[in-house]
């Protein structure tokens, strides 16, 4: 599956169309909103894909419309909530049912307002797993949930702690970098994390589908601790006590660390350290991102306490945070549509855009509420 | 004239040509500038239609040019009085007569300089009434300041209060949400203004022009306090001490709310109240615009000082700011140019859309001082 | 040379093309970039003309290359020295040759990495001259970077201070703003360096080329200290202490003030006073400059130190401060490009715009390390 990357000259994103035109994401997915916990009793804004969502919980079931009553386009989320499972719009009392989008009534014109069943307001499926508000930001119909979120996360053990941040940059790159083979070793070289660690210097890369299809595992091949570089000399130099230990561990996680549709990151931490960290990367708008990590690990009874004891003694600080802030450090430097040079890791990337470009779901038809609106 | 403006599809601003185009105002018009106090012995800048102007008194009189000097373009505003009844560029000394706009003098470079008689800035007629400042933004020849006043505030015992604030938002669509039938009914519901007070559900609405041509009167038919709504129930609740009230006063002031150009509203206060509540929107560039609201009433001697302590000690509060914040809120929330959706009670906006596409001055010939420039 | 500017029709920069197109300024020049003692052992990012360039001192010696990898665009800047006088970007390893802009290793695809031979980043020729680093800008093969600064400078027993700031508003306005003749008249009078001096009124002005072509010379004729204005009076007016002055001293520096290419004033200060003051006016990008003032004086031994105690009692404060701020206050109220009306001593501004127009080097056949990338 590899191709040499660096023998095409300069080129840029726009080489993968569909790729290039997904600025504010693929539509045809479930994404994760928020914390379930987030969503109470009061009306909640959301962006996502370049749209305004308002959230509401209703008969304990989380609900989403587009933000916008049709009448003047005043959001619904400053809106009002007159009569259960209703948003009234602010400016004119405009009515919609949460659980279809109709309007209900328009308070201010009367109970025959000759407006009703002329308008709806587009709703968007929802549904709640692993504590999170999921939305299908689709306009074709929407597949079961549980085929957008890794099957071993809905198993009945798992235990996840999830971290959202909404930062800038293009929710591309950020997967790119998430997934890219060859940053690692530098980028992530001066972080807490890895202080004790040995990185290597460099290997060789190999990408390959998943058995089910939905997955780039990433394998590494001769994983060179520190070589000699002409002309520069010998890199990268340890810690004192890093002089001590001769090997590194290769082999044993080979594809640690893979990618799908439409944007999450899996990697299986080495060894016996015993749980993986996910990343979901969602566009809210160009330029903008919506950056999830979670920490997963299987586990009950006192084991699930030594996790929690584990997560938040050393893993959120050092990983979620220190770790990870380097990434969203370095993806906003990429300007938007930059020139690349690209290089033989590189092929971690090639293969991802390949991915997007080939497999993404295409919308589908208009859904019924979509086409009144 | 009332047209059911629900039965047309999703349309825009877009369909009223003249309208669309008056993103920064509607130029043949005198518009309230500032309090006169304001101008005292400094020059004073200040932006209305899409234009800088730069104030000065002179002899008691108040004056306004172009703020921009036609040498660099440098404002006026920066620059100094060194002769009475002139305005000195600060940078090189272009001298204006501030009461005919023309160059007087190139100080800098003698007084035999070849440019003088060359060069003039366009002069903007200026008006005190009623405690502001009046400028003329018109291309043509300016009507009699009188004509662009409400007769009845320049009756000899008129006694005004006005508050002048810059805010955010299209000054169409703070015109429209002033004459707007239905928003009251819900928007202001909550506002310190009407907490003892029963906002009626909705009515019949009726726009009639007035005898003098000059108004949209808002005529309001079949008030109805409260109504049961399908599906829903009651509306609206009230509070307890509300219950207790039968009916609710209708027809007294059944054109209470008015609006003319350039863009003027007028709400007679109800019953005893004994005073008017007026406000004109005045862009200053495009998506700001000056909300001006003045509070009128027509008395002399100890009832003059019955209506100031009125002002000062609720109107001001409670109506100048609580419920006009509640408007000043509300109005940026419009998109620049948004789908809309009309209803029923529409019928007062687009009334208000047609006068302006028919009745607004159009721009006459150009003035001697602005062709010279 | 005099032409009458102002008997033509209101124009604009647009009028002269090479000079209109030069928003991001003049290329093939060497500029000053920061004083030598700014650049250490870190690595320093600066902006000029548009371009982002990263600056590192190596053996003594100072470089700067673009500021992008060309792999994704990362800033070096940003990146760490891994390898004495090399530059390492932090996000994969990519190493360069700061002397060159060699790609000298791409540290984490090994020694044998295939893109090795097939990437460099631009380089820019530097030298170091008065305490400052000089870039050259150009696309050709660089000029001796002795010929793009004064030759007086460069004597050994010049002695020059220098104050840089960052800045808004167009480089070729400010150079205009230095240039220009009649501003000092009016806009200077209110600054504290000339409290005691007295400013003439007006004069004619004359524009000749310098001998070495390299400088255009301002020549001052007919110096009138004050003068009667028709329907005015008489200015300027003066200080008590002013009265007595009988005459203004004139002649006696008539060519005090000159410019050349890039955009270089220099002001021989009048008299006794034995000190010249520079400006550089280098844009960093559209709309923002770097502007650089320098006082020189030639002298050795005790002379050197009480021009030392001059310039800092009172040149750096009342000159470069003060009355220098006057023109970074100016520069910028001048629109990006803006109708202009001309006048008689506006010859200065027209001279220099046709030098730059006739006179400022042209872009040279592409550097062979500029090519490659």
């Amino acid at each position: 599956m590899a191709t040499n990357p660096e023998t095409r000259p300069v080129a840029s994103i726009e080489r993968w169309e569909r790729y290039a035109a997904a600025s504010e994401g693929l539509t045809e997915y479930w994404y994760p909103a928020m914390p379930s916990a987030k969503l109470g009793r009061k009306l909640v804004h959301h962006r996502l894909l370049g749209q305004d969502l308002v959230f509401m919980r209703h008969d304990g079931r989380a609900h989403a419309l587009l933000d916008r009553c049709p009448h003047r386009q005043i959001p619904l989320s400053v809106g009002v909530v007159e009569f259960p499972g209703h948003i009234t719009c602010v400016y004119h009392g405009w009515t919609f049912d949460v659980t279809t989008g109709n309007l209900t009534a328009a308070l201010t014109d009367g109970p025959n307002s000759p407006i009703l069943g002329k308008v709806c307001v587009r709703r968007f499926p929802v549904e709640e797993r692993l504590g999170l508000i999921w939305v299908w930001m689709g306009e074709g119909e929407p597949v079961p949930v549980e085929e957008d979120i890794p099957d071993e996360l809905l198993r009945a053990n798992a235990r996840v702690y999830t971290l959202i941040r909404q930062v800038d940059g293009d929710w591309r790159y950020a997967a790119e970098n998430g997934y890219d083979e060859s940053h690692g070793k530098m980028l992530h070289r001066s972080s807490l994390w890895v202080y004790f660690k040995r990185v290597a210097a460099w290997n060789d890369t190999e990408i390959v589908r998943s058995d089910d299809k939905k997955w780039l595992l990433r394998f590494q091949h001769s994983v060179i601790a520190e070589d000699d570089y002409p002309g520069l000399g010998r890199w990268p130099r340890h810690n004192f006590f890093q002089r001590r230990q001769k090997t590194i561990a290769q082999g044993s996680n080979q594809h640690a660390v893979s990618i799908r549709l439409p944007a999450i990151l899996r990697v299986v931490q080495p060894g016996r350290a015993n749980w993986t960290h996910y990343e979901w990367y969602t566009p809210t708008e160009k330029g903008k991102y919506q950056y999830l990590v979670m920490a997963a690990a299987w586990n009950t009874g006192w084991k699930r306490f030594t996790w929690w004891l584990r997560y938040w003694s050393y893993i959120v600080w050092f990983h979620h945070y220190n770790f990870n802030n380097q990434d969203l450090d370095v993806v906003p430097l990429m300007p938007e549509s930059h020139p690349e040079r690209f290089f033989r890791p590189d092929v971690s990337i090639t293969a991802w855009r390949r991915l997007v470009e080939n497999d993404a779901r295409k919308p589908g038809p208009k859904r019924a509420t979509a086409a009144a609106e």
